[in-house]
């Protein structure tokens, strides 16, 4: 071990967590960006698989989730709460119209760019605190089910369709 | 709060963190499992979509990461050493003899009770030490790449195909 590294505090258990929890949504959002960079909107268009989901169903969906964490972590409202309809309780289907894929693109980001903000500036303890979908009671018994366990949770639905996207390149 | 949930003594911040993983990675695990159950050995045989890997491959490599994690975690040796090879450094390859599918349905799941036993005699202490692949040098200045980032990592990664063997349904 060197000296050197004695100079700054080392992280406190609680910081450890929070971090690995954020940087694996963060790698997992680096990819799907990177992914999107790289599709067309007419590849966004088609279906990642004959007679499965259209990539910009996915879009939507993925972006409606993310958005659907503002409530749910207690930072605020849903920025596009149109999308719960169209992308989560509703399956894809050709006869609806959707956004255009370009501003799908650019609200997307507006999300993500929302939710790092807001991770930025979070302390360790409101990561540990309960989400706004169980009740106070039930959190006394079930203290796992935190803020970060949403976005553990989420991390793994991304990455879920993530390996579905892949297939339009 | 009711006062019967005074009488036992509350997790420790390293417990339901600890907890909060491994209840993802269960989750994940079920899933597939229940998926599967559902596949047939043909179904398993087939592409997941035009051009991409079989379900056999997928399956093989899924067991052959889990069972990585038994040096990377300081767990013991793989089971299956010869799975590296087949399922990771190589890509699904139609001129490759790989195990019969019944046979990796029990080697899949002796990987998983293998991990599954080391997991329930864990300490909490021993997800935060250093993985086996990095130094102790490095772990000093990046403290959080420790068992536990491994196993967050490996729940995507397998949640994350679980989004491609779906398709075989």
């Amino acid at each position: 071990m060197n000296d050197h590294t004695e100079t700054s505090t080392p992280p406190s258990e609680k910081q450890l967590f929070v971090k690995i929890v954020i940087s694996n949504w963060e790698l997992q959002n680096s990819r799907l960006n990177a992914l999107l960079v790289n599709l067309t909107d007419e590849q966004l268009s088609a279906q990642v698989a004959p007679g499965r989901n259209r990539g910009i169903y996915l879009l939507g969906h993925l972006a409606a989730v993310s958005d659907g964490m503002l409530p749910l972590l207690g930072l605020g409202n849903r920025l596009f709460p149109e999308w719960e309809e169209l992308f989560v309780k509703n399956a894809d289907n050709f006869g609806i119209s959707y956004p255009r894929i370009a501003t799908l693109r650019v609200n997307w980001n507006q999300v993500n760019e929302t939710l790092a903000g807001h991770f930025a500036t979070m302390q360790p303890e409101d990561w540990f605190s309960r989400h706004t979908a169980i009740s106070e009671d039930a959190f006394v018994n079930e203290p796992h089910r935190n803020k970060l366990n949403i976005l553990v949770n989420r991390t793994n639905h991304q990455a879920y369709h993530l390996g579905q996207l892949i297939f339009l390149k």
